[in-house]
Parts: C-alpha cells; sequence; structure tokens
C-alpha cells in the first residue's frame, strides 16, 4: 500500500550501505511514497556499499559527504539545494561506528582517541549537519528531521559499549536543536529508538543474535524490523506529525515499556531448570 | 490533504461532544482518510453535544454507551460488530471527568466518592473498554488503540487535580493491556499526551488560559491544536504505526522537552521587572 | 553502625507484618538511629503477623488502622500525636494487595470489584492518608513521607496484573500530594522503587523465584534486600536529604538502568543452545 | 548536625574553587561527616580560587590535576592512594565547562572546537576519571561515585547550549560506567541532578537570575542550594545508599516533576496582565 504521503517533499537521506541498511529502507519507502531525495554516504561506505543500485532505482543522485565535515556537508547541501532548486523537506541521520566496538576495546578499556571518534561520528555529525542546514537556510518551513538512536541511549547492554553514550549524546543533539530549529523555523527534530536490527553495521556487535532472540520474545510485537522503521520514519517525515518534536519514539515493539514478559521467562527458566547444561559463571 | 490512510477500516470512536472536541476532529479526519466507524458517547454527553450533527457528517451510526458500565460496552462492542459484520480496526478513548474539579474541591480536600468516579471514568473504563473487547475478540490483528493523555500524568499542574493521578492510571491501563493484547493478538494501544486543548470539557480547569499561554511560549512548535492531534491519532490507526506500542508519545510543539525557553523568559521577566505591577503572595 | 540520623524524630510506619517485610526492617532500622514511632496495621493483618513483637523490640506503641478508612485513618493520626505530644516528622506506607492476583484472575479478566480494591488499598490509602494528615496539621515542617513502589510502574511484569496500574497510580498521588505538601508545609514526599523483595506478600506473585534470578543477574549489584531498604529510606527520613521530593528513586542495584547485562545473557544463552531442554512455546 | 557518616572514610574531590562551589560544601561536609580526602583542581582554577584554604579547613592535601590529562588522572590516583596508604571510598566529579558559553557562541554557531572540549571537559573526563581508577584498582569495594549534572540533560534550556548536551553525555557515562564497575568491584556511580545554583562557574549563564526565580516558585520546596546539595552527596558516599546506582537523583526541591505551580503562574500570569509593561516580542 502506498499513500502518496510524501508527495511533492524533498530529502536528504544518509546512511544507506547496502539492503539491509534502514536507511536503504527508507529511502525505498520514501520514494514509494512521492518523495524525491538525495542519498549520501561516505566515499569509504560508498565504495563497500551497494549505493548506486540505490540511487537507480528510486531514481536519485548521489553527493558523497563524510558527515563529521563540515565542508562535505556545506557542500552537500548547497548541491542538494541546486538539485532541488529550493529548500529541502526532510533529513534522515542513519550513522554510527565506534572503533572501540570494532578492535575490541572494552568499556573501561578505552582509547579516548576512537572515543572521540564514536562521538563525532555517531552524534557530533547530527550537530554539523543541522548548523550547517541552519547556515544555508536549507530546511522548508514545517520540515522534518529524523536520527535512527538505540534504547542503549537509557540503559546499558553489554557490549554496545561506548555506541551507548554516543547515542545519549545524539538524542540530546536532537532535543537541543529542536528547540532552536521549532523557535526560528517552524522545523521538527526527533529521534526514533529502534529494535536492535541485524543491518550489515549491526552484526558487529557482541551476542547480537542472543540479544535479539530476548528482545523478540520480551516485546509483544516482536521486534521491529527495517521496513517498519522506514514506514514509521515516512510518517514522522509527512505532514500529519507536524507537531511532535524533540521527542525519542520507541518504534521496538513494546520492548521498552516492558519489564519481563511470559515469553522471554520461560526461555530464562529453562535454563534455570536444566541439570546437564554447563556452568554459567557468576 | 488526504491519503487514505485509513481505508476499509473501522472503528469506535469515544467522547466526541461537539466541534472543539479532539474526538470530533478524529472521525473528521478518520472519515477523509477512508475509515467507517461508530461514534460512541454517554447519553448525557449527547444531550448536551451536536452527536448527531456529526454523525450526518460522517455517514456515522451513533451507539449510545456509558463507559464505565461493563453492560454499556458489551453491547456497544457487539453492536459494532454487528454494523460492520466483523471486527474493528481501530479504537479513540477520550474520555476523562473530575466532580473534585467541577466543585472546587482542592486535591487536599478530594471527596473519596468523587475521586473514585475520576478514576472510573477517565482510566478504568479504559480497562473495561479493552477487556470488553478482548472478550468478544472483537479488535483485528494489527489493530490500533489509542487513548488521549496529558502530561500532568508525570508533572504537576497546579489545578489539574486528581484528574493527573487518572491519566497516570489509564496511561499505566494502556501499558498492562498493551502487553497482554499485544501477545495474543497482535494489537497495540498507545496514549497521546496531547498540548493543551481548548475543548469545551478542558474549558473548566483552572487558570487555562494562562497556562496556554506559557504553554505556547515554552514549546517551540507552539502548541498542538485539536486538529493536529487528530492528524496525528489517524497515523497511530494507519498501518504505518503497526510496532509501536505501549507508548505515551507527546504530541505537544516540544513542550515535554523543554526546561525553559526564551519566549516564556522573557514574558516572565517583564513580571520581575515591572514596578508598578500589583504584589505577587510568594 | 548507627549514626543517630532520627535522633528525636517521630514517625509512623505502616505495613510490618512479620520479620521478613520492608516496613519491619525499616522499623528496626529507625529504632536503631533513634527514631520513635507507632505501628500500624489493618487489625486482620496483625492477627496473621507478629507487629506485637516488633513493638516490643522496638518500645513502639500500635494503633490498628484500616489504611483505606479514612475514620481510622484520622484516628491514628489523632492517637499518634497524642502519644509524642505533638507532630510526626516521618512516615512509612508500604501497602499492597491485589485479590485479582490472589484470586488468580489474570489481567485481561479483572473483576472490577477486585480491581476498584486493588486500587483502593494500595494507592488510594495513600492520599488518604496524606490528607488526613494535612487537615489534622500532623507532620512537622521538614517532614518526609515515603511510598514503596515496585519498577511494574513504569514497565510490564508478567503476573504483576493490576498492581503495576496500583503503583503508577501510587507514585501520581505521591507526586500530586508532594506538591501540595510541599508549597504549603515544607515536607517532602517521595516513593522508593525497590527490588523484587522476598516478602511474606510478595510471595504470591507467580514466577517470583525465576523472577528474582533474573533481576539478580541483570542488577550490577545485586537486587537490594529489605534490610538495604530500610537503610535507605532512613536517608529519605533524615534531615540530609530535605530537598528530594516528587521522586521515584530507583533502590534495585541498577536494574533499572540495564538493557541486558552479561551475566543474564550468558544464562539465557544457554536455554538458546541446550538441545535437550524441554521444547518453549511460542 | 553530623553523624560520623563518612567516619574512617577516604575520598577525591573535584571542583571546589571557592566557597560557593558545591564541591567546596561536600568536602566541608565531608570533613565534618569524618571523612578524609584529597582535593583537586586544574592548575588554573587553583591560581584563581582558594583551595589553599580549603585544604587547611579540612586538614586535606592537594593534589592538582588536569581531568582530561590521562596522565595526570593516573597521577592523581596514584598519589591519593599513597597518601592514604590504600584505595579511596568515594570521589566526587564536579567539572564542566563549556567555551561556546564563555564566547557567547550561540547553539546554532558552535564551533566544534570549542564543542569537543566542552564535552571533553565535562563528561569525558568522568570516563577517563573512571577508566584511571579502574586501572589502578584505586576504588575499595562498596565505593561511590558521584558527579553533578543538570536537568538540562533531559529538557532544554534557553542558553544553557552545548552544556546541555554535556551534562546527557555525562550521566551516560555514568550509567554505562555504572555497570562494569558494579559488576566486577560493586561500586556504585550516581549523578545528582542539582538545581540552578549560584556559583561562581554558574553566574556565566544566560539570564541566571530569572530563571531561578522561576525554579524557585516553581519549586514546592524551592531551589536547593549547595549546602543541601553537600548533604545529599554525603548521603550517596555513605553505606546507606549501596544498592542505588547508575541513577540520576533529581535534587531540586520537586522541579522537575512540576509541570505548572501556582507561585510560578501567578508571576507569569501578572506579566500577561500588565498594560503598561514593554511589549515582548512573539
Amino acid at each position: 500500500m502506498t499513500y502518496n504521503l510524501l508527495k511533492g517533499k524533498k530529502g536528504i537521506i544518509f546512511g544507506a550501505l547496502d539492503n539491509k541498511s534502514i536507511a536503504w529502507k527508507v529511502a525505498e519507502k520514501a520514494h514509494e511514497e512521492g518523495a524525491i531525495f538525495v542519498l549520501t554516504n561516505t566515499p569509504t561506505a560508498m565504495r563497500f556499499g551497494e549505493l548506486d543500485e540505490l540511487a537507480k532505482k528510486t531514481n536519485s543522485q548521489i553527493v558523497p559527504a563524510d558527515a563529521t565535515s563540515e565542508k562535505d556537508l556545506d557542500n552537500l547541501i548547497k548541491e542538494s539545494m541546486k538539485i532541488f532548486g529550493g529548500k529541502v523537506d526532510f533529513i534522515l541521520h542513519s550513522i554510527g561506528m565506534s572503533l572501540n566496538v570494532r578492535k575490541k576495546r572494552v568499556y573501561s578499556d578505552l582509547r579516548y582517541d576512537y572515543f572521540n571518534k564514536t562521538l563525532d561520528i555517531s552524534a557530533v555529525s547530527f550537530h554539523k549537519l543541522l548548523q550547517t542546514c541552519f547556515k544555508n537556510d536549507a530546511i522548508s518551513e514545517w520540515g522534518s528531521v529524523v536520527a535512527l538512536s538505540y534504547i542503549a541511549a537509557q540503559r546499558t547492554l553489554y557490549g554496545y559499549n561506548d555506541m551507548a553514550d554516543a547515542k545519549a549524546l545524539l538524542e540530546s543533539i536532537g532535543r537541543s536543536f529542536g528547540y532552536i530549529y521549532g523557535r526560528e523555523k517552524k522545523i521538527r527534530i526527533n529521534t526514533i529508538s529502534q529494535s536492535p536490527t541485524l543491518t550489515t553495521a549491526g552484526a558487529g556487535v557482541k551476542g547480537m543474535e542472543g540479544l535479539m532472540d530476548f528482545t523478540e520474545r520480551m516485546s509483544p510485537l516482536g521486534n521491529a524490523d527495517a521496513e517498519e522503521c522506514a514506514n514509521f520514519t515516512v510518517v514522522l517525515f509527512s505532514d500529519l506529525s507536524r507537531k511532535v518534536t524533540m521527542q525519542n519514539i520507541y518504534h521496538d515493539g513494546g520492548f521498552s515499556s516492558m519489564g519481563m514478559s511470559m515469553r522471554a521467562m520461560r526461555m530464562y527458566e529453562r535454563s534455570l531448570d536444566c541439570n546437564d547444561c554447563p556452568d554459567v559463571e557468576d
């Protein structure tokens, strides 16, 4: 089903790597809903990914940009405005990376140059993007900006490491700039706190499968997948959510509001009841 | 603009009194978006309100029900299923009333028969509605239920009195039943925490105008009005928000994420700077 | 170790049943810290419990009261003030009961007379207590009131049933009356959200042992026990926490801020990896 | 009144500049409660401040350290352990600074080298401190670490600028490391979210006086001052709060749980009612 929810709207989508990416699904969905947009990613990500295919499929142009570079962002914004002959209506920020995670540095043994990079890529980039837009007056009145987040910003998850702090910072930047951009230009900024999702990026996180089984059983509606996230993102870009701003909205099948479900408890209790199972260190 | 977001969907809408009601606007919007629905309210409210007009306009049938009566609710649900020839896809609960507020009993001098009534009408009615639906298996898979709430559930507002506690209870019931209904039937339940809104019901709250001026200046996008609330409600009824459940979503122009805005501060400071103004008791 | 933190302070302690009760531990601890207090419980609870023993041990008087009865509460407050020759400085509310839980009615099949009773006993009683104190001007300036709560007020736990809603209502009443009592009398009201605790009352909750194993492994410091809860309660009664009010403070070894711990995950994964274990229904 | 709450405990206190500093009050109070500790601050802050006076008064040693320097922190920790002949029991982190605020760069015109510095000084320093302690095994079992935060981490306040994001990051680091340190060493980490406080550092924030009048009237118990904050900090260092961890506790007279108070509303309405007052831009 399509609804023409984004008919005539123009946007910029960060972070589509391959067809498992949430940003990829958002692009597909936004295209179906009538939007036109610019796709962007870092030159490196573009080499490893398949952005060309997405661009062809959605009839989009690609403007590469390193989201930590003010110069690249300025170029991206100016190019996009040139392409559209005017301002943009929506932006998706779906960017995150931690060298500490990649290099298997645990949270009590971080390298601070890595930590800074985690924060810069995953959170400060959001401010740089917004500030660049603001200075170029690049977003239309009642435009909408969404960044993807994760519940680790509120609750610690084993193995998520310094990405948790980056997500907390990201959400705070969304609020802080949401105030300014709302007051000055009637533009809203929100974050979506999405279920753990098996993207190529997410695959690196320790114990991802076990965690996803747990969250699947904890969430009354099950984990939300990338496509469902794309649906909800489109809603936040549409004119039907104009007065929602500075919010972090959980799109997670109910996980965030669960303390313990019957299904997760039964699986957990099976382990408790198991006499033959190997010991679990305390 | 309409999108056919609710094409073919059937619903029940509680709480439309007159054309200032949020429920009224939801009905109009749902109608525009292709839904058919049953309108319901208490016999008393129907006498004072203009529900017939709305029914005509939206081509709806009316089934009166006192939402605190299990019997009335059972009848409403059964009648609705008869009218639709099957299950419903969405329900709006927009019901609240406090005799303590009406009779000007302050929070440190409540009458407990009134308090019980506040809770029964404004919150327990939501459980009764959901349980009646559950027992009649009245909601389709992936159906959506929304109740309207207010930030007083989290933060105390002078004059809102025992309605604050009722809203906290309402939101909790939404979560608790959201777990059951999600697990068993893939049905989602959410509350929308709406800006203060000048409805006929809301007009009774003490100091409503001053408060709305304050929240207007605090909220970067200004207060959300009834129509905007209707737009967002429709989104939560649509298939684009399927994995959002057990949430309380602020639809308030950003108010809930503000500590102090420039605009509200300037108005406040004007009072501080005023030498001729009458004294304010400390 | 004792510190004389409550030296010269007078209080009322609700809800001590036997020596597993949190209220019992609070009484012991408050006694050690120099307080004098009245113990109270319902006549029924007193028959099954061992309150006399506690009274002897802590040199306290007992004044029976049904906390849902305004008349009983008025008598309790007046008697206490007579005993102390003046106002009280602290009150503990540790009361909760659900007939739906006891009679094994699940949440989608509640009896509403039971539900009302759950709310009345577990939450509205807190308002009745506070209003009775307010009308008798029974609490000293800078006095402190604490009620015991549980994270089910925010996150749904399988089996906790309508007690979750009661705790949400309880916490809301704490905030609402906290505003009034703070403004008028400089008295603070807080709730402590305590780890699941093996009290005689808590023992009835379904799957309590499995849940407590889970929360023990999820909480970096392990579950908080009744004695530790008593320690923290005493702190909130003391003069060192005068400006903390209208808060719900988690005393839970960190559970509330955890999404997934290494220890819980390993136990959960053992079940996932088990080939010989019985099937778990999906 | 003193209680010997910290008798025999050893600590490290960051951030005492002069006798208006919260850290200064914490040091005085910790001293009264029987603790011994090392005072630390940056060499620059020490030049402008009066740390020597505090050291003399509390019989403490001073070990200068730039909290952004891993080397300085390592030296501080090793020196402190030498001074105490063993591990420390408590640490206070009271550090924050924004060059963007100082240089009057608004939030939509940040300099990113300044922003990085804000984050490094005000938040990442907390991780560096904890990691240094962890590597030196410098904190005793059941030790306690507290950092001072502000509600801007959750709600945007005009003029607080990038410090809001720094506080959000600080609180997240507290949670993330709280998990690790709790699990591994039974050490708790919390943040206190304190009322706006007129310190020499806080004095720089735009519109501080008007804001403090507002929060004073909004908070049922009024703003919490530095001394009251010190009292509560001592409680979190004591053995009575052992199972509280990964929490952000509001010490703010109730402000965080208020939506609107009678007192603040009356002051606000006085401005609304004023005909002679100068216009306020919309």
